[in-house]
């Protein structure tokens, strides 16, 4: 049995990257001389396990939005990279699917059918593409994907629309079942979703706020409304089609919120850090776009020399290369990253408990272990 | 008892308003002789219904919308009209409460118990006003209930995320509910929205046509999608709470659905020909903005040469107040005025008729009448 629930510090970036913009080696405060490396062997794994995933989800994801009403789902079908805008077929990039192998191991680690829990996978995944359907429209965001976002092609209308028709579908495919899983699973999506509309409503409110203004508890209750809610819910919806109880449900949504927490922590290092030729976004993307990310809070809150000079970079413009350089230094200076590479690391340790909680022998968790250190490893 | 199921033909007009810009006379094709006139004792009637339903429902839904996290919940109350922008409390208007209504008066003529089936009026409201607040930002109308619209006070981000949140509480309220009636009615309402979603992308798409491009088919197709898919479901809902079976609940929706495509039309005939002081809204509204509602886009396909010279002045601007009322006379001279009176009455004859398999003694279904009445027999 492979040592899967040893916490993994995370390693945002890999030897071989491109010196990132900030002067600072990795910095090594999490890691432990007695943790593994990551092994290309685990990544090969958590492609299998997300390979394996979409081949069973897929098909049902496909045939539940094109049940939808034809001009959705024209909207619906190239969202997910299955058409081009014309109506064509394309087999773009659809995502990678982690929501719903989160619901499919979390079922399977408890001992539960995968095929009955295959319906909450695509109702979590249809709920993540509404949120990002609208997301799109919210934050102005004109590509992902590598691809232009569904409200640069068709309009803001048919974005909101398409959305909320693919909110209404996850809710019925759940209320649709008859299984005393299916009203449990509604009810834990719906208030899923209602938190996730907090968490993009605080994260849109910040941006409306000077850099001194946000604290970072108000940052961490966002990105865990924002994140975490949904891979929580993830692995609740697949304990609930496993049979388990309350309290396992429970300890799975605290499994799933606290890895989401983590790979939030290490998505906010790579939009500062990340290594340009591998994200797809230019170096530094997050500070250009003033992001009052997680790193860049902590930061600011860190009473340091630092914390100043980062907050005045982010009352001005900061769109030279050597101003977001300057900025990322400064975070790095202020002890934002090593905060947000040891919180990280902490939340794995958390999300693991959890998990133990959920699954006294962890030997039955291993893909979902897998998963989780899968999101907190990836440099892109 | 009173003889109400009758179907009366609809008087958008009352006799003592003043003169609408269309130059013809009331037209009295559908009013039988036999037909009892509308008494305002009818209308009395429906508005204490309405009222004994806000009184049911409002506590119920305030509680609802002020369990929504602070930001959204602080938009939700500005939307009901219980806030100003400023978070003091205001008494503004309400909406009617008509599709509460609905649910409520279906359940009871099912000889289920209205306290039941308030879950499932507050889940319906909140749907409807889901969808008010996200087609404001669509169709950037600015006012609503004679105040700015959500967005216009707070932004398009935080209006649609209100909506967003409104609609998962709805789906929340109804999968919480253990009742066999839950799941079933969320099945049905998540059915809905996504009708409800067809019919708005379908007017969006209408506005981007040409006048002699959309069928009244279309037109009627999308009515019904966005306008009688809920009022049928309201209904459905209620008589799910009643704990009737599929073949009752069907026919109550069928019921729902064509009363509200006569009160679509009776709307879009006082969308022309309404009277300014008593709708709030400019004369001949719907002719300014080159809508094509059910009258116009019925007298634009009607082959006569008042259809040719209506579509001409659809393709210009028509904002002067001699274009709109030659545009409401042309719908007029080329029977599309006639043809909304004669549907409309239709309409409430085929709603009567559903009713009747759902309840063979309308005698038990006197509100529900009623209340079809009140919303086709309204003048504003």
């Amino acid at each position: 049995m492979k040592t899967h629930y040893v916490p993994q510090p995370p390693t945002p970036r890999n030897p071989g990257d491109d010196a990132p913009p900030g002067s600072a080696p990795p910095v090594p405060v999490a890691q432990s001389a007695d943790d593994p490396p990551a092994t290309a062997t685990q990544g090969q794994e958590a492609e299998m396990l997300l390979e394996r995933t979409r081949a069973l989800v897929d098909p049902r994801l496909r045939a539940a939005v094109e049940s939808l009403p034809g001009s959705i789902r024209r909207v619906a079908m190239y969202h997910f990279g299955w058409q081009e805008a014309d109506g064509s077929p394309s087999s773009g990039p659809a995502g990678k699917a982690i929501r719903p192998a989160l619901v499919l191991a979390a079922a399977r680690a408890l001992g539960g059918d995968q095929e009955q829990a295959v319906r909450a996978a695509v109702a979590v995944e249809l709920a993540h593409n509404f949120t990002l359907l609208h997301d799109d429209v919210i934050d102005e965001d004109r590509t992902r994907r590598h691809r232009p976002t569904a409200w640069a092609v068709f309009g803001i209308p048919d974005a909101v629309i398409a959305g909320d028709a693919m909110l209404a579908l996850a809710q019925r495919l759940l209320a649709e079942d008859s299984s005393p899983a299916g009203a449990r699973a509604s009810a834990r999506l719906s208030t899923c979703v209602i938190e996730l509309c907090a968490g993009q409503q605080a994260d849109c409110a910040f941006e409306d706020r000077g850099p001194d203004e946000v604290t970072l508890d108000e940052c961490l209750t966002m990105a865990t409304a924002k994140t975490g809610a949904l891979l929580g819910c993830a692995c609740a919806l697949g304990a609930l089609y496993a049979g388990a109880g309350e309290r396992a449900v429970g300890a799975m949504d605290g499994f799933g919120r606290e890895a989401g927490l983590a790979f939030q922590l290490i998505d906010d290092l790579i939009g500062i850090w990340g290594d340009p030729a591998r994200t797809g976004k230019p170096v530094g993307a997050d500070l250009v776009a003033h992001k009052k990310s997680l790193p860049v809070v902590a930061a600011l809150t860190s009473g340091t020399p630092a914390a100043a000079e980062l907050a005045t970079l982010y009352r001005g413009s900061m769109n030279t290369p050597g101003e977001v350089s300057r900025a990322a230094d400064a975070v790095d200076r202020a002890g934002g990253r090593d905060w947000a590479q040891i919180a990280a690391a902490d939340r794995m340790a958390r999300a693991v408990h959890h998990l133990s909680r959920a699954v006294p022998d962890l030997a039955r968790a291993g893909d979902l272990l897998t998963l989780a250190e899968f999101v907190t490893r990836r440099t892109h």
